[in-house]
């Protein structure tokens, strides 16, 4: 099945709004296996409007048009497709009853741009609007479905999900099965994981899309298969990256860093405690982002100039006179001062020039020591992660609670798993 | 000029990501006076593209491809523009020598996957990514111009910026006077700032444009004309919103809430210290995401739970018990012990319940205590912000900062002025 997608409005032309509306009709679309293969998104122009569902009926088994349906003269879209149907707009009793329903339900008067949108092209039948005054409407031009949709959001998703999915699985008999494992992965960018896949997993059947999706510096690794009779093929896709790369991939779905290392810590009962110098609270405000945080974390301590250090977690003076405040002994010392200070059970700490000042040929801007660990056991690495000041501090937000993990899970904690962030040691 | 937008990517089409990269060209080419006419988004698919190609150059004057320059399999656009101009794909040498310059610089070598990103059509002419590996290339067909960028934001904003705007502007003569101010203001949602103007500011003239753009809690208010004649009634209205509603407008362009107090902070020569609890260092973080905290900002405490926000910052256990951790008292005690323990000059407390669980009905979720103040003049205000945990989380931190600013520039502290966020008290 074909199926294209119409947004129209000037407000989406000229940037003031980002449309997300298509996101949404995607995913709805997604859970029925099926997918938009072009989407045409134009001005309020009826010339253009015009072309476009002429155009697109053509190739299109289905064509979701989406906006247009308001009360002002800029809404053009039942007048488009009457011209493209080469029909007049008249004035539909259905949709006419509907919206004095709607403004007796609001006390108020029908006027003249209200009563325009009862003004549908002859042959179309309305889409009921429970929300809103914008009725849809659905025609057919080339042997093509055409769902006209208001562009207000919550009025789009009632419509969608009570009237025109319901109707489009039933006039083409849809296979709605999907099946879609989505893994969370860290330490290697997609460029890399595209080159490793291609080189260790090269007996990828074709029947089992993969898919990659970066966001900040994870990556989101899709397997997808559309039918029962793949799903033991998507499981070996799924198992067969799980064994190439087990220590990067963190999670799955919605997973983030911290929520998976909140999730090990509650179960073994244990508590952490953050000492942070260049990410100035970040490592701590990712933890308590997570719902339940309060169940591990207790104590965080932000120190962001040596006189602190000193003070919150103990980093002796003189320590920091010998090796300066980006260094692997201030990093441990820190640990060890929150980890005694707070009590709890393990502790991260980072000390870094996040720039854009502040570096020495020595220890450029983008240098960064984390330590972590128990009081028995404290180790400490060191980055260079040179790049904006935002971005620095969110990377090594990231790396300090993917090594906070590795250590709990007992997996390597070496710099090359994260080589792709890692640009000089 | 007719200029139209191709963007490829099957994430766009499959509603995993929504599509900004065309607001941000809309805004651009509105800056020149420019309007995009026709948006079309294809998925990953070769003959799309290809169609999409040859049928947009034959009404575009301009076509600017967004997407498919990576290095992935899946990255099309080099291979679709050739054969849309029927030419080969060929190791371009300039593309070759940035690609080097680029690994070169992160200290890596180039893979297979990389190396793809220097094939381009044979005519084509490279344009430099200074900030990534992707480079963009123009080249032409049916007489159109074809600017290929790439889909990562930052890439792409520094290219439209610094090579392709001026190479637009350059062919086709254009008038580009804008004047643009963008003013930043907090405390009152669009659609109550749209109904201010409209009732206070009714004289606003036709040739100047107001726009507003929601970004998180923050409105972006702009005014712009595009005639140097122009100039004094831009100037006129900008005065006029800035006497309307004077202590809303934290300020210009980039600034933020933070890098607003941190350059009042700055010029007093005053320090500031943070306690957190359900913000969980999210202020801290905010106030040291700019360059140069470090002359304001030394120390910062995260009490999540009750023993933490006695002994840092030394909130008596009977104060706990008697009033609860979400609490006047509280606050008041945690901005005390800041301001003593660190030896800052001014200090900011949350304290409150970011759900989704912890909520009583005397105290419901997203019920915060903000404190505030020095050491002789502690104040502090109860805010009801119901909303998911992370929103909760952002715009009590952007409260926060907000209220440090309005008290140190001596402005209203009530909570009238954050009306629009603060649904219950």
């Amino acid at each position: 099945m074909n199926i294209q997608l119409l947004l129209t409005g000037d407000e989406l032309m000229a940037g003031d709004v980002v449309d997300s509306n298509s996101a949404y009709i995607a995913q709805v679309l997604k859970d029925l296996g099926q997918r938009i293969s072009r989407k045409v998104t134009v001005g309020d122009d009826m010339s253009l409007l015009v072309d476009a569902i002429v155009s697109m009926t053509h190739s299109a088994d289905v064509l979701i048009i989406n906006g247009g349906l308001g009360p002002t003269v800029d809404d053009l879209t039942a007048q488009a497709l009457a011209t493209a149907l080469n029909q007049p707009l008249e004035l539909n009793e259905i949709a006419h009853n509907q919206l004095q329903e709607w403004a007796a339900g609001y006390k108020i008067s029908l006027n003249a741009a209200n009563l325009k949108q009862a003004y549908l092209p002859a042959s179309s039948s309305v889409i009921a609007n429970p929300v809103g005054s914008a009725c849809g409407f659905h025609d057919q031009l080339n042997n093509c479905h055409i769902y006209c949709t208001p562009g207000v959001p919550r009025e789009l998703f009632k419509m969608m999900e009570e009237q025109i999915i319901p109707s489009i699985k039933h006039r083409f008999d849809v296979n709605d099965y999907a099946k879609t494992v989505r893994l969370r992965s860290f330490g290697l960018g997609e460029s890399s994981l595209q080159q490793l896949f291609t080189n260790e997993l090269s007996d990828w059947p074709k029947s089992v899309e993969l898919g990659f999706r970066a966001v900040d510096n994870l990556v989101e690794i899709k397997v997808s298969t559309n039918s029962k009779s793949l799903d033991a093929a998507n499981q070996r896709c799924v198992d067969a990256i799980q064994a190439l790369i087990p220590e990067h991939i963190y999670g799955t779905d919605d997973d983030t860093p911290a929520s998976v290392l909140i999730d090990i810590l509650r179960e073994r009962k244990l508590h952490i405690a953050t000492a942070e110098s260049c990410t100035g609270g970040l490592i701590a405000s990712e933890l308590t982002r997570v719902a339940g945080a309060s169940a591990v974390f207790e104590t965080g301590y932000i120190t962001y100039s040596n006189a602190a250090k000193t003070k919150l977690v103990n980093v002796p003076e003189q320590t920091l006179a010998a090796h300066g405040a980006v260094s692997e002994a201030v990093v441990k010392a820190m640990v060890a001062g929150a980890l005694a200070n707070s009590g709890a059970d393990i502790a991260v700490s980072v000390s870094g020039i996040a720039g854009p000042d502040g570096g020495s040929p020595e220890k450029p801007v983008g240098t960064v020591w984390i330590g972590w660990g128990c009081a028995d056991n404290i180790k400490a690495a060191r980055y260079v992660l040179p790049r904006s000041r935002r971005a620095f501090q969110n990377i090594t937000a990231t790396i300090a609670l993917d090594l906070l993990r590795r250590e709990l899970l007992g997996l390597s904690t070496e710099h090359c798993h994260f080589r792709d962030f890692n640009f000089s040691r």
